[in-house]
């Protein structure tokens, strides 16, 4: 720490992201990052010449193409056209542009929302993303956390008139665990002054979006992000949707911290991901089904695996600590996520990757599990990156 | 604004960047862009098959690579090695990745900096990067604007002891003069208790870098861009250095709001870029030397061009009006910057382009101040675009 920093930021405890293994000899199970690639069009999109020549210009601070394609894509209702759920007697999303924010991921979008609409204070579960609680620190927000019901569901009426700003992702995580969308409005409707952000990182993965509601609550945000289910972590993007006054104040701090946020490549690689809906929906297909499968085998090894709606699970055992477990498998080059939290250190929360990663997972674990000798060293070539494997 | 927005933020006035038409029929000159591509190395490294395959996964948060390549760079005294001045007598900057920092764009870091060093007040010119002021504002940041001479340059007396954070633009943005290093070496000795820090958006067009002092003083923190002389404003890429704990306190304050603030696709091109200095330095020498004739050319229209060591020109005349000829130019499909600011509204801010678009430039300026009738529509048809031009 240097002698010139703001007395208020001495003791600030940053996030810590999982672990990123240099060596590239790991099977990553540990940052739900999706097995699969970007999309053909995705990827081409990225590789034209004129994009890469016209970098010398600055990129679109308001990101003007990208948000319509967005809007476009989800404005007349997202629930109905990609999940093929119900939505009668709902209000649909009828959203615009200027409903729609574009951000430096999703965690740009969420830093901004601490930083800007929560003078109040703010409330969100107790086990949840691990960053909310940072933001608050770092910006002084009051907050409370709500603890969890024992099953590691979230009681809506926990959250009834609250008076604070209410911060939920749902899916959560680490749990995988999910709100209904009847539960989501019994929030809303008993928190009219108040903003509901929910935070739908995971929502393609089995879950029903929140969208469809926007037109009819304008104290509901709903953020998305583009790293898991569109496969494009590295890419940095994410996004918001809400009543326009909300999107416009994102706007205003935007501009005045850092105007051109998204850079063009991010733009265009986005813009092209929103033309093949049809790869990204087959993903998310094919990781619910490695999802069940999964679930399936660690249930027959004596796991008790939480209801997941993403693309993780939250698993447990009588048969190991949670932390021998996630010790165990890295000492075996394969990286889970442990979360030192006393209410959920028997857990661990796994990524689900492709079929074949799964099954060297759990072989793994099979083995562990049978071995009297544990400290043994690492015997299954894991791949480092599953290309190959899909 | 929605009723959610803090109490602090509803008075708040973001930052205006320049212009972006969006119909492409202008020949921009308002936004210090290059008229130069990415090198051909940089751009091949964006056409990566593996690279855009990869971006399933989380970019490195801590950009490892790219802050090892930038050390390599310029660690050993950038001055000395790029642009050959002298050195000697100083102390090099002998720096390590510890001592940098790569942020989503300068602004990006910036914008930390008045967030985290400036509790106790700052201090920057008057006239300069109108960002300083929004960042202030935004935070809530005690501030001090000190005039600059008659003739705008700054007068380095006048930071002796401030007691405070200093920003300063060197060379400074929009009058395109510069600091020599005596002279910001009188600013850190002066002020050992606070930090100085340097704003280096346009040193690679004719400046002395003062990141060789870095070693010498810990008070010293150089920010730096890859959007002028490195062709990548589209792509947000900006790096400090300084002292290793200043550098952590930057990085503190990343993984507290974004830890992946840098993705993928622009760290393979920032280091790509690393590889292909020449390119690069051709460039500048190229857009040097355009500076140099458009100066002459605009010298002899009757216009007072203020000296500068940056890739745009800061220009008057008794002929016209700031305000007339940023409009005038305009209707004509050629755009300038102007400042609607009491000190300067007599002035224009012009980037130099390629030497045919400032050829352009002046012939348009000769035909307009030549015509009476100023209102004429466009006689010239404008590339939008200077690829062909080179």
């Amino acid at each position: 720490m240097s002698r010139f920093i703001n007395e208020k930021f001495r003791s600030l405890v940053e996030y810590v992201p999982g672990e990123q293994p240099k060596d590239g000899e790991y099977l990553k199970l540990n940052t739900n990052e999706s097995p699969y690639p970007p999309g053909p069009k995705t990827r081409a999109a990225l590789r034209d010449q004129d994009l890469t020549k016209k970098l010398r210009l600055y990129s679109d601070p308001d990101s003007g193409e990208l948000c319509r394609k967005l809007a476009e894509t989800y404005g007349k209702g997202r629930t109905a056209a990609a999940a093929g759920q119900r939505t009668a007697g709902r209000p649909q999303a009828g959203l615009g542009p200027e409903n729609i924010y574009v951000g430096n991921g999703s965690d740009e979008i969420l830093n901004f929302i601490f930083m800007e609409f929560c003078e109040g204070g703010v409330l969100f579960p107790e086990i949840s993303y691990g960053f909310y609680e940072v933001f608050a620190d770092l910006y002084g927000v009051d907050f409370v956390k709500v603890p969890l019901r024992e099953d590691f569901s979230i009681d809506p009426d926990d959250y009834a008139g609250c008076g604070r700003t209410i911060v939920i992702a749902n899916p959560n995580a680490p749990t995988g665990r999910i709100l209904c969308l009847d539960e989501i409005e019994t929030i809303l409707k008993t928190n009219p002054k108040n903003l509901v952000v929910i935070d739908e990182a995971y929502i393609d993965f089995g879950g029903e979006s929140a969208m469809g509601l926007i037109g009819g609550y304008d104290n509901l945000l709903v953020v998305c992000t583009y790293s898991k289910s569109r496969s494009m972590a590295g890419a940095r993007l994410g996004f918001a949707m809400g009543a326009k006054a909300v999107i416009d104040d994102l706007v205003k701090i935007k501009y005045a911290t850092n105007p051109y946020n998204v850079n063009a490549l991010t733009a265009a690689a986005g813009l092209a991901a929103l033309h093949e809906p049809g790869y990204y929906r087959e993903n998310c297909r094919q990781i619910q089904e490695t999802r069940r499968w999964t679930t399936e085998a660690l249930t027959d090894l004596g796991f008790r695996v939480v209801p997941s709606a993403t693309n993780f699970i939250f698993v447990t055992t009588d048969r190991i600590g949670g932390s021998e477990l996630y010790q165990g498998l890295k000492q075996r080059k394969i990286l889970i996520r442990h979360f030192d939290i006393p209410a959920i250190r028997q857990y661990n929360r796994i990524t689900i990757g492709t079929r074949r990663q799964m099954e060297l997972l759990v072989e793994t674990i099979d083995r562990m599990l049978g071995d009297a000798d544990d400290g043994a060293g690492p015997g299954i070539a894991a791949s480092p990156d599953g290309e190959e494997q899909l």
